[in-house]
């Protein structure tokens, strides 16, 4: 860091999950000294956040005194304090307000706050972030400040950037779609167990989803390969990832007018990471990624600063 | 029926689907005389397919030597004998084709024969019925032998008949998604339970669903909709139906061009009647019922003629 910025307090950002935690100690050169990733989400935690937190600190040999900064779902009705989500209005939200936002936990001691989640109403659409509006800041301060943005996941943050504001964003079921299809019904009963990922069968699945058909029929499609003899059974679990993941791209080419943008910014972890990046060389659109870790680490800076 | 037409045998016609088994004893003069519904489905039955029928022969009282005429999953790789599927050619399929296709159970003492499921293979899209074609041929034979008809349930079916001959189908996961999530996962978590329809939620979920966006961004508007306030957690339920059911319609419009048809026939119970009856008022289509019965007695007489 530059010798002429002022020093920053030492931190603990805490990204606060449904099933997991990630914790990273900043010093006071805003530097990252430890990290911790562990289950004890929001699930695990419920009903003992403060307890929770307590032991983490212990076990990172850091003072109860340290100021925390929290985002994602500890800050859902389910979490420790149910923070009101921001709204993306017409002209958008500046990411950097997000730090005149932060709530305080109220009745402990330490310096402890809460990021915002951030909510979009827009006609009929309704949909919500908690996590990732953290995410997004960070890749803005790192420079990508405009675009299409994916984080994939169990539920699939689509994004939009324009200047470091979020313009529009969609949330799709996608990772807990293809685990509830995966493991129950006719799906799951016509899938080879635990196959290896082919990358043709998942390239169909990707096309597939461009025909403009429900999701619905198309899942039924898995199933009627497999039993109409168009479809190995070890090939359908690629299959469905593909379709799941090839819907979500090809909504985005709806939302750009149907044209595809020249570019999107993937902000995840390898293994999925490498499947957006088959479905984007198979649809022809450039990907770049941006490590999740050093985005988090920028906001968490920043929202300290 | 009119005294020039030869007398037929007594048959046993037996609907056998995956989890239910619905079997109608006609007289030798056509009329239905003795009617079973249990739930000794393809599932239940799987194994011991003979000792199963022989149970329901003597249930009913009839001799082990009545000719006995099934359709449905039992012709399934997983049923009794595995049927072949009839292909949905580019000219169509003529259901009346169905009688030259019976292929008998080998190695019994009495005539038994399934009805071949139906299989559409075109470009990527593959889709097979097994149950459903006994039912169009009944539909048709009952006068209604054009237009597209949904035979709604956990596996919706819609078809599309020209002058008594399949021409296109295509299935839809309806009745499995929404059973699978309001069970559990995210959206089960944030909904009601056991909540009572409200139609307006549900003609908001039909509403929902000509959006264009992919399903399982769709289907996060669900939760995003109740905790982002926009939606109360009793009425996510019949958002959900209307949601499922909805995708299903406007895939209609899709596959007729952007317009939706004049009318489309529904042959299926009440209950799911009538969530499409509410569906197709909203949308404005014409919706006629064929009772499913009477479609199946008709196909059944016809099948043994």
């Amino acid at each position: 860091m530059p010798a002429d910025e002022p020093a920053r307090a030492a931190v603990l950002g805490v990204d606060w999950g449904t099933t997991h935690r990630r914790a990273y100690l900043l010093d006071g050169d805003g530097a990252c000294v430890r990290e911790v990733v562990d289950a004890e989400g929001m699930l695990a935690a419920q009903g003992r956040f403060e307890a929770s937190l307590a032991t983490l600190l212990a076990a990172l040999g850091v003072e109860a005194s340290i100021p925390v900064l929290m985002s994602g779902m500890v800050g859902s009705a389910q979490g420790w304090v149910e923070v009101p989500y921001l709204d993306v209005a017409k002209v958008g939200l500046r990411l950097a307000r997000l730090r005149d936002h932060l709530v305080a936990v109220p009745g402990g001691p330490r310096r402890i706050a809460i990021v915002p989640g951030v909510r979009l109403c827009r006609g009929e659409r309704v949909d919500v972030m908690r996590g990732e509006e953290t995410q997004l800041l960070g890749a803005a301060l790192l420079g990508h400040a405009d675009g299409w943005f994916v984080l994939p996941g169990t539920h699939s943050k689509w994004a939009q950037l324009r200047g470091g504001a979020i313009v529009d964003f969609a949330t799709y079921l996608t990772g807990e779609l293809y685990a509830l299809l995966g493991r129950e019904g006719t799906l799951a009963a016509a899938m080879g167990e635990g196959d290896a990922h082919d990358p043709a069968a998942f390239e169909r699945g990707v096309g597939a989803a461009a025909s403009g058909a429900a999701l619905s029929n198309a899942l039924f499609g898995v199933r009627a390969g497999v039993v109409g003899g168009a479809m190995r059974a070890r090939d359908a679990r690629s299959y469905l990832s593909g379709l799941l993941i090839g819907a979500e791209w090809h909504d985005l080419k709806r939302r750009c007018g149907g044209r595809w943008p020249a570019r999107v910014t993937l902000i995840g972890e390898p293994d999925l990471a490498a499947r957006h990046a088959d479905a984007a060389r198979f649809l022809g659109v450039a990907l770049r990624g941006v490590d999740p870790r050093k985005a988090y680490l920028a906001a968490l800076a920043a929202l300290n600063a």
